[in-house]
């Protein structure tokens, strides 16, 4: 703590991202990253926006990018939002439509960084128990009002709600904004898009961090009524007028306009899923029913501490939360056939140790 | 407004932005981007990093980045703070460090992102007039406590303190964070940072977007002693863990280690300004002393909207503000020489009419 620190500064608790060691050889299954390289045509976009035109500001409203993708989902540009990465567009969530009188709700199992977001911006929350499956149970949110945000898969879980679900949910508090984050929908999940034309309270975030290959790049968003998306714009108008540069909006437009790169890549990772579960299952593991880019996995006769560090002595690098529901599973990044031989190998190996 | 916004975005005034239009051959000299591209060894990184790689998350630290500022600036890495763009990084240090119990105080004529920042984070702020010939007067901040942000040059126009001045506004108040923007300061004005080893609450803000002709890229920095670092570290990792992409971290390592492009393009708009002050003054403007890559100017004859109008008519671009004290003014961004040549012919023709 430092003398010069505001008190907001004093008061955070940072969320701490998985690692990104650069040890060469390392299986990396730790920050679910897409085992197979973003579309070429991304790439080839990013190389042409590298160019001295870069002397001059980015397009603030990135209006061609939400041209892209309201076309693709269907929208209206209006109703789409765009930053550097789902977190920031969260971070803007938050504080445009989640930070109100009642108390913010959410899982006690979901995503970290929400009580992050929460203490940065003066948010109260409540966290809501999954059930015993680990599952979120939409009636467990219906007796309450105010906002809520939904992880939908949920993380660390990868357990997916159907859209009735979400619907129910949505329909139960039309005063109250919900967001759902769906960065892992599309690894076989619902997606809540089209319950917005009829629910101006609902706002639906994505990333292209994970079945677009791009985590690299930065790029989110956010799909929602025009009034909710002039929420977040005018937050990120008092923050950052620019938070996309160049290489950023090509790329990200150019991924979207390549669908057949985007639908192989996806079809992939839920075969490689099926394949990691069944082995995982063999070798004695209770796996959670994913439909994200990972499995939520747990051993009856080993902690997932001793198995993650068993893991990483071994070059291969899975994801460990201390939190004590969670703290016997180990979240496993779905990657390459090869990546997954190699792990699997490594935990028939430490399984087989003082066993 | 929308009934399912909060409060806080309810009582927003984001920051206006200059325009960017999309109109082929505009001379556009209202945004001061340089007339010059960036390093073509960035352009040459930049494209390096366009690859299968952008499938990985970059490094949250950008530690690479951070080692070479820091080398580049003869101070530690641990000193060295890096964001999107210095937008961001002036919003974390408003957040970090700029929000105490007493106000925080900056010129009435200054930066206009800067009360903007103190709405979204509920800052008190107090501003300090400028004397009658547009500078800032150190003695004004003196027999008053409390954290101060100054941008030198002051921005828009475009006056620098020596920094004597500078070190003794640190001097005076050593309870207190004082960060000093510098976007502008490679174009004659002399830096602080000799001045952060003996002040720890000093914070120095720079841009690449301007001399390093990076805007489109979007990448800032401060440097300060490490304590202030860790203090807008754990903001930003209450934000968002990654803010620079693999392609804004290459690029700006590349754009630092070529200082032979960086020394030429300076010295290139250094004295394009003397000319354009000169031609400015031949056509009875009145031009404040300038250390910045623009001018900010007046003719006694006619409105700064009005003039702002012709040009625009002519397809010349220049920034206006209506605030009151500065709505007679110009701020004319330095470009090329055949910009510069075009500004003033039409300057030349809009005067000669009606007059």
């Amino acid at each position: 703590m430092s003398r010069f620190w505001s008190e907001l500064a004093r008061g955070l608790s940072p969320y701490v991202p998985g690692e990104q060691p650069q040890i060469p050889g390392l299986i990396k299954l730790n920050t679910n990253e897409s085992p197979f390289g973003p579309s070429p045509k991304a790439i080839e976009a990013i190389r042409a926006a590298a160019a001295d035109t870069l002397r001059l500001y980015p397009d603030p409203q990135a209006t061609r990018l939400r041209e892209v993708l309201a076309a693709y989902h269907n929208v209206a540009p209006e109703q789409i939002f765009v930053g550097n990465g789902s977190d920031e567009v969260l971070a803007h969530a938050f504080a445009a439509l989640l930070k109100q009188s009642d108390p913010l709700l959410f899982p006690d199992v979901t995503y970290s960084f929400y009580p992050v977001y929460c203490r940065l911006l003066g948010i109260d929350h409540t966290t809501v128990p999954l059930d015993a499956e680990m599952r979120v149970r939409v009636d467990d949110y219906l007796g309450r009002t105010g906002p809520v945000i939904l992880a939908n898969p949920n993380a660390p879980t990868g357990i997916a709600l159907p859209r009735t679900e979400i619907a129910r949910l949505v329909s139960s508090r039309p005063e109250a904004a919900v967001v759902i984050d769906e960065a892992y929908v599309d690894f076989g999940a619902d997606s809540a898009i089209p319950l917005i034309r009829d629910h101006p309270h609902l706002l639906v975030v994505h990333t292209m961090s994970k079945s677009r290959a791009l985590a690299g790049l930065r790029v989110g968003y956010a799909i929602g009524d025009a009034e909710l998306i002039q929420g977040l714009t005018r937050v990120k108008d008092s923050f950052n007028s620019y938070p996309l540069g160049r290489p950023a909006q090509a790329g990200a437009i150019a991924s979207i306009e390549d669908d057949a790169h985007f639908q192989q890549a996806r079809a992939a990772i839920m075969r490689n899923r099926d394949d990691l579960t069944a082995a995982l299952v063999r070798l004695g593991f209770d796996v959670l029913p994913s439909s994200a880019n990972f499995v939520f996995a747990r051993h009856p006769d080993r902690s997932g501490q001793s198995l993650a560090a068993a893991l990483r002595e071994r070059a291969v690098l899975v994801r460990h939360f201390t939190a004590s529901r969670i703290a016997d599973y180990l979240r496993i990044t779905i990657g390459s056939e090869a990546e997954l031989a190699r792990l699997t190998a490594a935990l028939r190996e430490v399984l087989a140790q003082n066993s």
